[in-house]
């Protein structure tokens, strides 16, 4: 059985997650303001490690700076009174109208500077409560119709974009790394970088590459009807997955940041178990939004189930890893031949060529024949997930 | 009016699109094999510019080398007699039982070294026939279940198969480049590379990076709901748009192979101008299925609806580009302003920190009251589409 | 050329779609209050002859009476001005919080009473002003976990409110048909009769079920991948289409409510053939939101616009239709032959299975290379929708 | 911890499914022909009822009366031997290219006729067998252009259709009820009869309407994203859910066929509480498709894993039932409440009207704040789904 998070866990929230007041396109707010201070509290007690936000999630957009002072201020205490961390922060680039064509790419230059220095500002706040990750996602750079938009100039207006506020992250000496959160679509019609793929792209084209990662969302790639485990898997090969937003959704839809588990849940399996074994050590962080049902109850009973999903599926996949007819199956299917290179050491393309074993004495329809086993090992996870095995 | 299609097109047939006998996985073949030879006269006939194969289209997996010889020696003749040039070959790594759990990325390291051989055996005659560009389609790099393969050791191997393949072609001399062609599923349940992000991200890893670009295809993008004109555009942008399959697709559901056009018409349109506009100089190739009703003429109807889509929307896109109440629109929209840097000339991160006017004196309400007039221009795109403008 | 619309076009736009103030999940409103007075007034002008409405459109959510009159007043007047119809009016049942878990099959019974009496009131005014339509968006019902919603119950409740508000408007004397209209999920993660055709399944169920019929959205459909134009010729077929929502959508995604024509090109061209050549007479309804980029003139430009498109596609489906070679196209895909019975006049079961001709002697062989030439009349269309044939 | 499988479990298998070769739209089969007598002894074997199939899974299409003879002798036999039951039997109408443009809706009369008398032909065998339900599914029936298939006309030709091969099961006096099987789309591009909804609404358009019902299948709906569990809800409230198909996708995409459970488990979980709970007494029937990966003995892993996770999730879905706690949360969210109806009993809608607490003194945003404590219910459920309440 599992028992209550730990900080051990590294779990954390977005203040904007438990504060969600569950406005939507057809519907307004359900639920009254939460105040931070609140939510940090709560969010500790029911053994969350970090928390996240949004500048304007913690100081609403236009405050002056003694309202802005006092915001900080009483954060902090309740940051120092829980022990909660800041592992990660961000930039609302999205809510105000200003933003409506984008922020870094904007057809509008005057709004990207003023995008520009809004995130910065909040860099600094960020450093400031130590965190070590700074989130960028664009949601609002896209379009709703190709005419709109240049995307090779709006390529470039995002690449100046990123460089530049990697540079004043460098040049202030703070501990940041960027990271880009990728989405297809939703509030603009066409998100520029809209997957994990995207995203990396993008990346290498930077000046500052080193500095710049991803922070893929579960709800994101599966809109587009990807598999998340596979987005993770590329993320994590190419040393980008430097955080990440973990909640569910179901399929090519609208976004619904439902509580991680509760979508794809053989996927939320896969994806826990390449996490705990894959080598990432940051943040287990939720991006979820509490159903526009619940009341205050729901809101936090919708917080810990996330917790209590992901400690359950890492049971399950340590479990699922220690078990030695899964050893096993791997080995008939094998996955752990993958591991071993096709060339041998030293083989350059022209001994492979001179290899008659690999082509011309090679029984095509004879290998053919050798089955994989998936079916086997597929179902031996499912006993795991449902704690059957 | 559009005419004929001209060599100039350069709109290029792969020998599997008109060949498709339409099985499917509900139906047999109902139409009889395409000599390749009679392919490349009607495709000549209609205008084409060029034709490409996978090596099983030519030459039946496991022909001996006297019917190799001949089969080649066949096409020449009919590439000679049309002046039908081969800008592009690819391998076929999906279709023999050998390659069921894929060519590169198998778990079976003799089916992976079996498959580096068959491209580059290919790859042989694909630089005989004067091809530039040598695409690797990888259809069956993926899984089923995600226990099956482990994602981090086949993007290893997939790294050393693509350098590997590479490094034969320099160490040869051969004039290719390689273009990888993502897609997210079908006929595995999920694809490696699924989207032209995830491939070029892929490709900045690789130690050829430079030799390698992408190709992808419009129904592919589409099958992710993605935007391919964007796609497109971000891998122009990092100047790796080798070469393209131009088909159509509604959106996503199985691959539909359908005629370039008779899809999403719009953003057919953008493409096109995109193409036409954005520096691409390679092949126009069609990648398209006639449909499973069709007999022979049916066939040939829908080779040529191909071309005439493209050469209709060209004409569309030439015109729109070309009237000045879109010009003047485009300027209302803003869209040349995204061109411009956001950063002054040197404007150093400090620079703008400094300036006043982008954060502390910029009245952002104000500047929210801005329209964009992207209803007008979108609106001027679907009367020129439909030649009413 | 197609001219400016005239009331025959029979146009209508909901007072919800020009006054959208374009606040959206990530985003607060970029418009200010839109006056009904005003909205009626400027589609006047542009050339519609209906407008449409939820109660809460015209009146606040809880307005006392005297406010309630002073609205109606006003907006009467405005109709009066004008000489517009209100050819359909609706009830907002999803906006307010009360309504979180559903209308007419919430869980909690006080609030399907509520709904209840809110349709009836809606309905008076409805019937008062004219209205032949009343619409019914059951955008609420449904749920977020299965676990939530006994369907059978919900289907119960759902058919007991509707069956209760058809008796009113016939108790009434009400001149109303009641159109319910489908939309598979967005803003609930499932909704309750998510297609056309569970909507029509559903209706035959009813004890009233001759006064009710559906209002189909292009884009709801879309949002399940399906043929808009499939589900309303199947509509027309049981003779249920008694009112429709013309919009666009970019497939799976979130509800885009695109300008109608600004989404999939060729299934609106189909959609508009289907409408002008199958007998429906309605009203051509825009259920759409103008960009949120845009300011007011963005508003009025796209309100232009859906008309502009529709009447450019009727021109191109008329110019289909009286092309001699569309004639004969259709003729050698054997269309027409589809209208013909299978069984001969009075032939039973038994009949048919004494024909040997049908079976012992079919050759399926050899009939089955008969080829529909489906390419060509493809083509076709695409020249038509182009304005190229 | 669940046992083997027993008849009692009502378990069910296609004769295509085991004998699925695993050629897809671009492999050739991987696997030899399976004989349908190892088949049925397999299946018996692993603890299987029944066994069912299409016309030519037994006998080959075009067999001699003689060849029929035997195969359906030999059939018989390894029936008798195994004590095996047929519920079911279909008619393949999509594998002949003579169906390239469908079975009943075929533009071409003379197919149509062909058609008929196919389906007459093996429902004479399936009423010899035992069969109690006739599934029909009308993949071909639909097109890839809209200005292919006049949909009137073709629903006209569906009516016809159903209804004569109802009329003749009524004049044979078979035991048969028929039951019609949606899909969206695949191979056709797009289907008619394309959801659940789809099909009951057509149905009730029959003369013989009393005798068709839907075999509805998991990963259908779920290519259109719909959700399953609410479409088997509908059908069942209408007395319609005559028979089923269970197995598993990962939403809109080509059709999977993976195991029941290795897709939407979440869904999967619910489906099973439904069936178990909603009085459904007819097969459990695993339309699925062994990996094409797989070997024989992947083959008969597969089948066991469909019929194991049916009842390990059968055990789950009882012991969810069974909980006091989740009793306790369901009365929490008010769901047994919906089954009460919202009016009292001989209330009128003039009743309801003259009611002040439903309206005039209904305080909406007092009940707006009731939360419906969906989040602990829907946790309840994963950890009773994970084993872990």
């Amino acid at each position: 059985m599992v028992g209550k998070p730990v900080p051990e866990d590294k779990f954390s929230f977005g203040l904007w997650t438990v504060g969600w007041r569950a406005a939507d396109p057809f519907g307004d707010a359900t639920r009254p303001e939460l105040d931070a201070v609140e939510a940090v509290h709560r969010l500790a007690e029911l053994g969350a490690w970090g928390v996240t936000f949004h500048d304007d999630d913690l100081i609403p957009f236009g405050s002056d700076t003694t309202e802005r002072d006092r915001r900080i201020s009483r954060f902090r205490t309740a940051l120092d009174e829980t022990g909660l961390v800041v592992p990660m922060a961000t930039t609302n680039l999205f809510t105000h109208p200003v933003f409506k064509d984008g922020g870094l790419t904007s057809n509008d230059r005057e709004v990207r500077r003023f995008a520009l220095r809004k995130v910065m500002r909040n860099m600094d706040l960020a450093a400031e409560l130590g965190a070590s990750t700074y989130v960028l996602w664009g949601g609002r750079e896209g379009s709703e119709t190709d005419a709109a938009k240049d995307v090779r100039a709006a390529m470039d207006r995002y690449r100046e974009g990123i460089d530049t506020l990697a540079q004043y992250v460098r040049d202030q000496g703070y501990g940041l790394r960027l990271a880009l959160e990728p989405k297809p679509n939703e509030p603009r019609g066409d998100i520029l970088l809209p997957t994990i793929g995207h995203a990396l792209a993008f990346i290498s084209t930077l000046e500052h590459h080193d500095m710049v990662g991803v922070n893929p969302e579960v709800g994101h790639e599966q809109m587009a009807g990807l598999n998340f485990v596979h987005g993770i898997g590329q993320a994590l090969w190419q040393g980008k997955l430097f955080h990440l937003d973990l909640n569910g959704q179901h399929g090519p839809r609208y976004d619904q940041d439902l509580v991680f588990g509760h979508g794809d849940v053989l996927s939320a399996f896969f994806l826990v178990d390449l996490l705990e074994h894959g080598g990432y050590e940051g943040p287990r962080h939720f991006d979820y939004k509490p159903p526009r049902t619940e009341d205050i109850d729901g809101v936090w009973a919708s917080a810990e189930a996330n917790m209590r999903s992901y400690l359950l599926l890492r049971e399950r996949a340590l479990a699922f890893r220690a078990d030695p007819r899964v050893v096993e199956a791997l080995e008939r299917s094998r996955v752990p031949e993958l591991s071993r290179p096709t060339l041998a050491e030293g083989e350059s393309p022209a001994d492979l060529k001179a290899d008659r074993t690999a082509f011309e004495d090679f029984d095509a329809d004879a290998v053919a024949q050798r089955g994989y086993a998936y079916a086997q090992l597929s179902q031996l996870a499912f006993d795991h997930l449902l704690g059957a095995a």
